[in-house]
């Protein structure tokens, strides 16, 4: 019960909380996910790599307008008080404080003069329940640091972090926009890994399909289109927040990093094509099932025909001659019995001989 | 019958009464839904807030152009006269006072030199009878004060109201417009209530279509269905009015609260995204409860063809040796009914077998 | 059988007289609708108003060039030679009269120096054959007169006439362009009437299919979709003619007119999306239809299975005591019948407690 | 079978030919469709009219630049030396002389400095076996001649021909664009005829639908649906053709004629919207014919149904009394017959009633 | 199964090697379809042919700005070294060379300062298990040289290696932008020749359709289907390649060439055109098949009730007669058993002519 309650919600984080209050309000929308929140930060250029975990978020003020490039990860969104400072600090408007704070935002780019902020959802397929989990990833993107919150400690930016510790050229000699899209580049990878496991359950489906129709399987297919329109949702609004990214004015991203740019947004089409392709191909199966079901009704409908038909009329000719009348003169002749049986053999053999021209035996 | 009939007739306001007329003939078109017409205003600064509710109309002329913002709030559309003293005396456009008494209009926005018109539906859902209600509110953004006008007193804009009293700085010390924002983004809060609503509806017919699918709850589906088409219909053009307004070269709009435009802008796409998702699903579970249907007859039709299929042959050799005929030799035969017994089982058992191995047991 | 054929080739004026004529040569496609064409005429100002029927079309020539507006209207299409010699004397392109007298037209607005031509259809709802009428409307909006031409007298251009007639300011104060405008908005007020006469329709069957789903309701279901096309198909084109006659640059349209124009085209799309709305309300009764078959076959079916079911082996046990071998122990026994009665009334309980318990009782 | 391959193929002309050759190699793609290839030329202006057959295409070399209009008509194109010939004197880009020799072409128009090269379908309903058939149309239109190259000799084209003797002002006056005009006009016209032909065959089965549905109905509305398809595929591009060709800025375009461009594409539009209509229509046909089935098939069930439920139990009562058990009371007792039969008669009308009120009789 | 594995997961390649690398890392993703690398290189004019196949890809570094045309093919992916040394010596971004090398890539085409990179799909069609297989082929178009990579060897560049060696003038005398024409325009024209195999496939399931519906032929609709799904998704992005790599403002494509991509752009249009209208034809099939299952079980009920109908009734009859009453007046009487059969006789004949009546026989 609890579980299927989850799959509808989950295309909306509970807005109650927040209906009526004034725009800028901070409250925070969606599950609070982990304990406590964790703040890392990374501050580098191409010869040193500063890393280590705060405590208090005031401790990386310093690093605001610091040259080298840093990076602040903050894990957990519970804490208001925290995106707070953070605002307060580093001149963010309080719309996007909201925005960060409420995990039921649409991905978007805003190109605010001091900063640029991106939202988007980090997916992850939780292969028991077969069910997508969105998480939001805000980032913010100023002229020396970067700062990323997300609502749970994730594996996905681990990759990024070591390409930073392994000391990569191009990551390394880069400034936050180019941070920013190493970042998203982890995110829409980890897309395509979904798309794998989808793809595993499609084929898996069909298979079964082959073997037997049962109810359980349309149900799955039911729940896996829904995961795949709640995936869509997720995924199409990226491809328009690449897009404006790429061709936004700002000396906030540099010119040459604009390939890369394009080149996630390639990544994002490609996830797109290929979510609409399964869902043609999971529309396909419906179909398929429903004429699979079909086709074993009529196969059911046919032995049972057979059946009746034949032994109708046989279990007729056999009641005429259960009949008690006086004056029933087979009744009393000797070869009355074996010319019986040889009809009722003409009878039997009639029929499948019809039903085989029929082609239903 | 009463109920049914409101249903598909909300998609098209009565305009039989309105036919024919000159385009400016102020009609009111629509239910009355309130005894009398409410007139409250607000007139506030940073500093100062003076709230109080008018018998007439005129009282509120004197605060047309006194620089505080003034906000009018009047409830209940069927005095036409009132609205025409605003018109005459806010020099509103004949047209415009036409739409604001006409309650079907299709949500948009116009400039006109002197003011913006906005019209768009508050939406509310009825839990009782599952189906959404709306009404038409219209706000004209002069210099330096914004007219609302609605069918019924809501709810909704209470929070605004609060907000002012409580004198949150923001709204306190903005104009007109943000006071539009501010009532739009409270309308537009309202929508995700009734998403989450429409959700939970969605999840609990799932679940009963787990249980058991019955006409009655096709029947819901079906209305949920046309529910979400209506409530897509009043959604979707306010992207387009928000979009407009944020575009609009006006005096009336400060290019400081476009960000705000464009915040409530995202929030629509949400809804009408949600929607889109929703349709997705029910049209899903209508394929679903089909399916469902077949399957539960295609079971129906297996225990049919098993009990038939095994009794017809059985009952065909008990008529056999029901017959009357003199010269039956295993009439007399003294081990010819326990032999027959054993027949019976064996084709008895033949059956089972066979159904199993066609997996219908 | 008439009825029927009627109903597609709507779609379609028959083209077949018209193939392979030289473009611009006058020949009326379509019925003729009227006995004899009636012209009248309008000729006002704020003060004064001149109205008169003209028995040739000559009478109106000296209305020209004269100054208050002048408005020449034509009931019938099928005199040629009428149309001809208005456009000798109006100066109308070969192409514009062949149009107005061809009444297969897509709606249009086209733009000649010296006249802009507006074609749309007019349309009816016949509610004893339950089907969609249209007739095309022509309008040649010249610098100081209107030339409309219809097909048929129709009582929907009656209430500009009153309107003129009663002095209104705006209407007696504008010029053709205006007048245009008014007939186009009554024009487009009558398709609300349409579409409520066709909710009313789909309320209706909504009902009846919930009491009985017969296939003469399907047929009508079929039917009004099909209306529904041919509507939509009209209206369609319309919101495009309006929006290029607003935005066209020509002295005949006064931009303090755009307005209105743009107002009947708010109206226009409200249609368009009311229909759309009713089309997928439609489709959905479609859907619901064949599955309330399917559940009335389902609940056939569990009858028949269940008598069946029921019955068969009871029949079966019948038999076995009907055979006529002589050494049957059970025959000769004295408790065997009441025995037997025990037997048959357990086995009918067990089967109804069975179905009770696959709840198809 | 040879009839139903041509169906599908002709979606798409046999392109194994040509694979892989150089683009410029000029290979007739297509069915030969004539023995010899026919010319004929017309040279006119006002006053005069020259026309002949040409036995060689040198022969009309010499009209290349001769002031008044001359229209070179081909039919016939597997000779690909003749169109080498006239690409080398006219100075025809090879492009140009491939697409014209392979008939598979999409609609388009091309703008080369010294001419404008049009392709096209011209589209014929063979009634008889119900199907529409193609042939592709060239046409360059050059400052002083047209060169038109078809597949066939077709009567399409002679009512342009008969204009052109019997002197049309409009025809002689004007160039080989006006000419271009005249002979699409020709085409398009000529698909409201395939259109009315097809709107009467929707009809026929429409009501055959009523009286009966057969599979051969099915197959037939699924022959309609594919050719409304393939028709579709072929009239949608001329759309943009046209649009392109009364856009195109060229010498050898007038702007005088380009108003007949904007009615023939008027022309075109309404062709499509008929099409997407019927394509709808058809669908819904798809539609009924499965309810319908799905009717009769509920139909057929509850005849069984009701059948089986009177009378099973009846038998059943007769079978009990046909048990031969030595003590039965009922089998002595006198009134026990007629008894029976009022019991009999009691279970049958009572079977009656209850089918009744669930009205299935 | 291994089969079934592959059809879906070829929409996707493997991705999970990659995901959480930096960009720009050179991983081979794809299967390694040849054994060995093979480097072939063509250096030509309208005068020489200079043909050898190298064994190391420096040998080919000479000719990078040399002034003929080079084209430099290599068959094989899997050596990554390879790709990096191309990469290095002839300057190509660290995006490009990761696109070569990731068979994965959506069709794109990318102007660099120095090359233009294009990247695309070559289909075939596996005609035994009746699927798309699609290889990656990437074209670096540089001042001097083309370079080609494709995972296999392939023959469909060899009608193009064909016609350098023949000194067909057009190729001989143009740059690398023209023969990246021809080399694409090879491919789109191999694309015709899937079309035209599925096409025999579609005509070949029709025509079995119509014999007889079985699961079988469901199967390979739907693969059909999803095969259908596949080639549209590779081919749907070249159409924005073309038109990209056509408007391109590039030194590297010269503007004469730009009417050979246009028509290789049409040819694309037209291969989408022909998938859309084979997708139609599909689920036309779909449908024609659901309904020919439907109408089969129409069939067989009919026969079922048919025969239960006439007989159940005839068997109740002889089961009252089989009765062991005592007083059965009519078994005494003499004429009982031929009045019975009379009887039997009259009540089958009235069940055949209702049948008859209902249209059922």
């Amino acid at each position: 019960m609890e579980k299927k309650i989850k799959r509808t919600s989950k295309f909306l984080k509970k807005a109650s909380k927040k209906a009526g209050l004034s725009p800028g309000t901070l409250v925070h929308v969606g599950e609070q996910k982990v304990e406590a929140t964790r703040i890392t930060l990374m501050n580098y250029d191409l010869d040193r790599l500063e890393e280590k975990e705060l405590n208090r978020i005031e401790e990386s003020f310093a690093y605001k307008d610091k040259p080298p490039v840093t990076w602040i990860n903050i894990d957990g969104l519970h804490e208001v008080e925290l995106v707070e400072k953070i605002g307060t600090y580093f001149n963010i408007h309080p719309l996007t404080m909201e925005d960060i704070v409420h995990a039921g935002q649409r991905p978007k780019v805003e190109d605010f003069e001091d900063y640029i902020y991106l939202v988007f959802k980090m997916l992850k397929f939780d292969d028991a329940k077969s069910h997508v989990v969105s998480e939001q990833v805000s980032l913010i993107i100023c002229s020396h640091c970067l700062i990323s919150l997300q609502e749970t400690e994730g594996d996905v930016f681990n990759s990024v972090r070591e390409r930073i510790r392994k000391g990569r050229v191009h990551i390394r000699k880069s400034g936050p926009d180019y941070l920013a899209y190493a970042l998203i580049d982890a995110v829409v990878d980890h897309y395509f890994l979904i798309l794998e496991k989808m793809g595993e359950k499609i084929e898996h489906f069909e298979e079964q399909l082959h073997v037997q129709a049962t109810p359980e399987i349309l149900q799955a297919i039911h729940d896996l289109k829904r995961e795949m329109i709640y995936f869509r949702k997720q995924v199409w609004p990226i491809r328009e927040v690449l897009s404006t990214w790429q061709k936004t004015e700002s000396a906030l991203v540099q010119d040459t990093n604009k390939v890369f740019i394009r080149d996630v947004y390639d990544h994002t089409i490609q996830v797109i094509d290929t979510i609409e392709s399964f869902r043609d191909i999971i529309s396909g199966m419906m179909d398929l099932y429903l004429s699979t079901v079909s086709n074993k009704m009529n196969e059911v409908m046919k032995v049972l025909t057979i059946m009746a038909t034949i032994f109708i009329p046989l279990t007729f000719v056999a009641g005429i001659y259960g009949m008690n009348f006086k004056f029933m003169p087979e009744l009393e002749w000797k070869w009355s019995y074996p010319v019986l049986w040889i009809l009722l053999v003409v009878i039997f053999c009639g029929m499948i001989f019809y039903f085989r021209r029929k082609k239903w035996l």
